[in-house]
């Protein structure tokens, strides 16, 4: 491993205090503007500042710098976002409220951009993504039924949710691309509250 | 431009009856095995054959050959779909049927995703393949008022039915992934009624 002690901005640097934050933020920088594909760990270093060396130090390979640079919510941030006052009372209106609401947030709004369609065309990302919404994101935006048909219910809610903030923010089509936000809860708020009190339907239920 | 007279399957060719159509199939298995962004017009000449130079002689760029080497579903194919025996009557219910139904074809399904991921993360492919829907694949698969709200319609029935098949087919969320069909029809059916008879909705209405 390359190091050299101190903390010149410009150039190869050492392992200072925060080298692994630095490292993250460039990258976090580089994923967002040229994709996971165009992004090397030599890239990532070059804008940080550092040796590639000290990259491949902090981190296994770049899938794992792409998870921990592009994490899309603290469970701090969503617990915030869930708590903002105004919102509406029904489960579904209120799950369509929050979850597009992020998505209006143009800072946030590029970061779960690339999470998004990085998962779709990277196996590797798309399985840890898969594993981080299991285990992580989905349960904090919905009061979740302790049971396997609650695991259903949030893949379905989320089908919904994913589909829209695609059409809208990603491709872009249009009327939905600039359609009022108020729209959206309004036409998508009655599909989650069918959503949440049906989940997944077998034939003939 | 590099010419040989002939056809000798292996090595630089000239321009003979099904040089473009075997330009585009090398194209087609190269953009599905590598994506947009790893694949080259130099390793799309290679997988056909042909000289480099020959492929920029039948197309202006790798965006064109990729949008007319993915072409997703002649308008012949989509009628022949929407004609086959045993879907359901109501209109929802068979939009869910048709478009799923579509996807669960394994050599359909990765043209698909390869549409609609490179898509997202591809500016210039965005933008064909959002003028592409616009124009030419959605309306046959819905009979459309004739109305700016219809276009609305469209594109709400889109954005569920694009989420369904990305978290299913693309992310691959459990449980929705390994879902039988029947439930994705008795699931997003009912989502697919109201949005045809409800489109885009304005608050208050």
């Amino acid at each position: 491993m390359a190091t050299s002690a101190g903390g010149a901005r410009r150039g190869p640097r050492g392992g200072d205090a925060d080298t692994r934050g630095d490292i993250l933020r460039a990258a976090e920088q580089l994923f967002i503007e040229q994709g996971f594909a165009r992004t090397s760990i030599r890239g990532i270093a070059g804008r940080a500042g550092v040796d590639p060396s000290l990259v491949r130090h902090y981190f296994d390979d770049k899938a794992q710098i792409f998870i921990e640079a592009m994490r899309p919510l603290s469970p701090e941030a969503i617990q915030a976002i869930s708590a903002t006052p105004g919102l509406p009372s029904q489960p579904g209106h209120r799950l369509a409220a929050i979850v597009f609401g992020v998505w209006e947030r143009p800072e946030i709004r590029a970061r779960l951009t690339t999470v998004l369609t990085t998962a779709m065309v990277e196996p590797e990302i798309g399985e840890k993504v898969r594993t981080l919404l299991a285990t992580e994101v989905i349960g904090h935006f919905i009061e979740l039924p302790d049971s396997e048909r609650g695991a259903e219910t949030v893949t379905v809610c989320f089908s919904a949710l994913a589909g829209v903030v695609a059409m809208r923010h990603i491709l872009k089509l249009e009327p939905l691309a600039s359609a009022p936000f108020e729209s959206l809860v309004a036409t998508y708020g009655p599909v989650l509250e069918m959503h949440l009190q049906r989940g997944l339907v077998r034939p003939g239920e």
